[in-house]
């Protein structure tokens, strides 16, 4: 019986507290909310429904943008001969240390190793040259949904850094510079929307810094989010213009209208399972998880309120139609209606599991033919008239997306501080040097695109030279705060 | 410049028949239409645009149903621990020999090797076991769509039999035994649905033999095509009833309502990127793949048809515009303008790829304000007024469907034969000692469930006991029907 005991205790309350113990805060809330159950092989975990409901509706929605774009969906093998793999070999070496391989099928040894796919680049570009022929090969545009393996070593954490996760990766190819650079930041606008207008998670758009930018590719474009409470900037989504790197290594060339000879132009950006985590780290406090009202399997949970001698019969019936109503509506919404558990502890199960709001009917309710609202964000109670549910529903549900991304860009906003001078940078005197230590690593997040203005004769607050542009830097693992800095790289 | 030859060829016809070299046929049918690349590991095959667009298509619908059944998405790792793997004894026996292992990671050997899922029953149920504790937590209804391996010796072929393949897999937990048994036919019809009336592959539904059934399992369902030319009978997808074996090896109990406890009731239920092959052997001919109206990537090509003298740009707008019109009206429709190709050129290029519908636009169909539709199927020829031409279109999409499916259920039921006795089954002596020969095995497809009369007294073809069923029997290989005899069995 001490089994089912645990099972009642979920939704009961967390053990940490985010400002705490941050990341046992997280593990917590990410197996409590039910989004995600550890498995017995470390670094890999179990997606469950409540995860996976995110991770369709942004399939949705970016599948659908980038069919408009005219990207084709295409699926290559999971599978990479070593040969092909290690073709291109900056991209290999960035790569090799966390490639799975499969050497035995049942009790025989396989003749040679087999790569899991890390990424698809070399997958996919041997085919590229073969398909694209002349210039009306051009654009040719592919994207697929899967998954990729990267068996890393470093600490494992669900949905930021797993062996096996699932994204999609873009792989597109052009005759012109202009072209692909154009879609670089077409993609990149995307992912923003989906950070920002889905997962309610501002981000900020830039450049990677050529250390920072994705290997044997030429520049790397990104969004970064931040995490307040850690202070960590997190690479958000990428999307690279590889140039015509592999295009070399590969042999892409096609024949253009002039009837010369050409090389091709390449792009790759991918988002992955990593989006869901950081939205969870952003918005979830020491009740659980918060979903963004866009994202949420469950947007509304009802449960009824029976009092001694109320007519309990009547108060379900009111919950199962405002579940009707409100799903005609268009609202994904559901009633617990469980007899065997408190109204107050299914609060706590449901705000565990982050549903935006909660809508409780109780006799006093049922007499003013109305009902009880209460949002999941900042806790304020509201009673709604029965009449226009559905209305007053849909404005609180789209008052809550926007008051998530606000009070993330708040937060977000206060933490960076310009830093023009070494001194304001970090108390610490080299940087480079303390890379090893606890805090870890300071990197250059990005350049943003969004400059702040630079006066003329801004130096660098590293090496002291002519700042050229304002660069976001941050850290691996801990630090207060990410800070924009005049920078001369 | 060879190589750019060769890919002008694409299109120009095929050099094998299908009555003659089937294996050939279907190789070149699925490279030429640009639905398959081959893969440089041997069983690994690209998915093309050209595929994928089917498998969406085909998900869309079965992904809406299932979820209205209350089946909800997860994604459990790729990756399966030996220990797991093996606990149910029965079912590993059926796979080990395929297995994939990984057993290291860059230059690491790892611990333990670590097996890539070849079905997900072992992965998941131990998750089951957790989850389900009492009555309440019953129906559990989990579905993935996701890459698995089989590493098959046997002679690969593209979608049919590749060491990797996509599928959706559905695993189900019940309380009651009643509530199994119902889903595994909902499914099933399911499945028939995916076949019929998005393939137009007729299909039998029936059950498999204790011999054919899933290792592990209690009683399997299936829907089985057949191949005309090849005599073959094929499963197409499979809907199984677990009983309670695996619950009782993975411990998944439950808490009944009279608290009690008690055994959960399983189903696993599984259809893949097979489906496709079936529908490019079943449909397509010596021209090369003919695709149903339903899942056709395109389903009108629109091609112009300039002659000398005529007003060429004319009939560049005319095409265009029906694209537009015909987009709107909902159809899947490209033009072909590209000024490089015969027009002769382009209708075998878009017969090879298999599109329902054929619109072209000279200037005597410009003159009289109409065009000419070319069905795929039949190439019966027609002149459609441009004044109604989308509804033209719709009537014509339709029939082409309906005729495809009708000309494979004809090719099939005449295939069909009534043996009643061990002489009209074959003329081979022994189907038994025949099994290594050139033939192939023959064995049982399934008892169907929409029975034919069963005389009392008949008598098994085989066994000479009295006849419980009618079965159908079809070879592994090559056979030029498929039987349905009355079986003891």
């Amino acid at each position: 019986m001490g089994k089912k005991e645990m099972k009642k205790e979920t939704g009961l309350g967390l053990s940490y507290k985010k400002d705490e113990n941050f990341g046992e805060w997280y593990s917590e809330v990410v197996v409590n909310s039910e989004m995600i159950e550890y498995y017995d092989i470390s670094g890999c975990y179990i997606l469950r429904p409540w995860t996976m409901t995110i991770w369709e509706i942004m399939h949705d929605f970016f599948d659908a943008e980038i069919k408009k774009m005219k990207v084709k969906t295409c699926y290559f093998p999971l599978f990479v001969s070593p040969g092909v793999l290690q073709k291109e070999k900056d991209h290999i070496e960035g790569f090799a240390p966390e490639v799975a391989w499969v050497t035995k099928s049942g009790e025989s040894e396989l003749d040679i190793p087999i790569a899991i796919r890390p990424t698809s680049e070399t997958v996919m570009y041997p085919y590229y040259s073969k398909w694209i022929r002349g210039h009306r090969d051009l654009p040719l545009k592919l994207n697929q949904w899967c998954n990729v393996v990267r068996w890393e070593f470093s600490h494992p954490t669900p949905f930021i850094r797993s062996r096996e996760f699932l994204w999609q990766e873009g792989h597109t190819a052009f005759a012109t510079k202009t072209e692909a650079d154009a879609e670089v930041l077409d993609i990149l606008e995307l992912y923003r929307q989906i950070y920002e207008d889905y997962l309610a998670v501002p981000v900020i758009k830039g450049k990677k810094s050529e250390l920072e930018k994705f290997a044997g590719g030429l520049y790397t474009t990104s969004v970064e989010a931040f995490i307040p409470n850690t202070g960590r900037g997190i690479q958000g989504a990428t999307s690279h213009c590889l140039g015509q790197n592999f295009a070399e290594m590969f042999e892409i060339t096609f024949e253009n209208e002039k009837g010369e000879k050409a090389m091709a132009w390449q792009n790759s950006w991918a988002y992955s399972t990593r989006t869901i985590g950081v939205m969870v780290m952003v918005h979830g406090d020491d009740k659980g998880l918060m979903l963004p009202p866009k994202v949420a399997t469950v947007q509304v949970i009802v449960v009824p309120v029976p009092f001694k001698d109320a007519d309990t019969q009547s108060i379900l019936d009111a919950c199962s139609d405002t579940v009707k109503k409100l799903t005609e509506a268009g609202f994904r919404v559901e009633a617990d209606l469980r007899d065997n558990y408190s109204p107050g502890w299914k609060y706590s199960h449901w705000e565990m599991k982050g549903v935006p709001l909660r809508i409780e009917i109780g006799p006093k309710d049922l007499a003013k033919n109305q009902v009880r609202a209460v949002r999941r964000d900042n806790s304020t109670k509201v009673d709604l008239p029965m009449a226009n549910l559905a209305e007053k529903v849909r404005d609180m549900l789209n008052d809550i997306q926007k008051s998530l991304f606000n009070a993330a860009k708040e937060k977000r906003d206060a933490c960076i501080k310009v830093a023009k001078t070494w001194d304001e940078f970090e108390v610490e005197k080299d940087v480079k040097t303390r890379t090893k230590g606890e805090m870890g690593a300071a990197k250059t997040l990005c350049s943003p695109f969004d400059q702040l203005e630079l006066p003329e004769g801004t130096l660098c607050f590293a090496s002291g030279k002519l700042a050229k542009k304002w660069s976001y830097w941050g850290r691996s693992l801990v630090l207060l705060h990410i800070s924009i800095n005049p920078t001369s790289i």
